[in-house]
């Protein structure tokens, strides 16, 4: 498992005041990004050099609390399935100043060469990544 | 059921070069909007002026196939489920183009006080529209 | 000069309310757009089969009223300087409902080769779409 | 003078491939709420607790080189003027990796009280923190 935390900006509210749900979706991938640091140059080399993406084919969420302008975001992120060329991973984001929950996720993603836009095995450079952050199946 | 039609932005494009696969709840959430058309003042109404919102409490994803710059996504949206407080939306999304199937998604939403910031019943001509768009089980 | 109109969406707002200022280069951008629809496949085909673009080297904006969710923007855009390799284009953005002023835009751009990422004198067809949109000095 | 540090995200690039442009001034929103960090609650309490924002009057920017997915931008910002109701911010925008410069710009705000949506004199702790970055004419 891994986090980041990071603010809820101003300008991702909606007209009601509260983080605009879809956007749970791109933290979610900001955490799943994060996950990559440790390669040489990291996610944007993986998608821009090496041309290999891990665009969702499923992804699950339950809202539970809103996040407003102020709050901090934690995600944590995990990975709860891991086959050869796809993986699921899974999130929680809590309000980072009282652990409150707001949400949880589960974000299936299939390895892709992005040059010809088809599946392909993973990597195993991604595939140790995607390992060593498997989750027992009872955390998330 | 009802339709909108709107293309992919030339700014909705991810360093992959797809339609970010966040943005697909956001469309979503401009199809279900569309649905209180029929109301004076429409979605903005509700929400600024009544302070009644539908905030997702879930959203189930498939991703099919992607969507680029200068496609136009077509999004189909019907009711599958409506109670008292919340109900369940249905979308297709397909490139108008061709129909192509994109993606589809469930989202559920609970209608909201957005002062109280609480469950409430879902007003009598809120869910006479959702009514109207609520479809055979076998639609979506 | 030509015109386009779009709402304001509910998620366009940032946490005091307003349409976020920093989208309102986003408009101007669709209002660009807008004019190479006469071309085959738009600006969509301009940017990703022809691979030319038109990124800003400048923009100049005045901020005169706020817009918020439910409002229409209607933003008239003409073009008021054309060159061989860029243009200065003009904007107005209004209320739709009662045209009230919200902003005035100036915008260069450069016509670019985004395969060499580098400055190229405008195609025929680009500047003649400029061209048909040249306004009298007077008009904005 | 303040600086930040961002990445820029996976979705913020556009269809040509690079940092979309109307998002420079999301940067520069970014780097200016972060002068008041030192404020009790930061920019969010003064927003929606004490109900006064600074929004854009007017916004002058020039872009000089593109960044893109990868690329980590840095912000700096100082203030060029400081009146009583308003505030000249000053921002340079540099590739963090090799300190080229990707943009420049200038924003003026207005001290405004979001309750009446009208300017109002600048409360005495904004108003020195402003002062603490006011900036040498020479500087940017």
């Amino acid at each position: 498992m891994t986090s980041i935390e990071r603010p809820v900006r101003f300008e991702e509210v909606d007209a009601a005041g509260l983080l605009f749900f879809a956007l749970f979706a791109a933290y979610a991938h900001e955490a799943m990004a994060a996950l990559f640091d440790e390669l040489e140059g990291g996610y944007p080399a993986l998608i821009l050099k090496r041309r290999v993406g891990l665009p969702a084919v499923a992804m699950t969420s339950e809202f539970k609390s809103p996040l407003r302008f102020g709050d901090v975001a934690r995600i944590d992120v995990c990975v709860r399935r891991l086959g050869n060329r796809s993986a699921e991973l899974g999130y929680e984001f809590r309000r980072a100043s009282d652990g409150v929950l707001a949400a949880t996720m589960s974000h299936t993603v299939v390895c892709t060469d992005l040059v010809a836009v088809a599946s392909c095995a993973m990597p195993p450079d991604v595939r140790a990544v995607l390992d060593r952050h498997l989750a027992p199946v009872t955390l998330v």
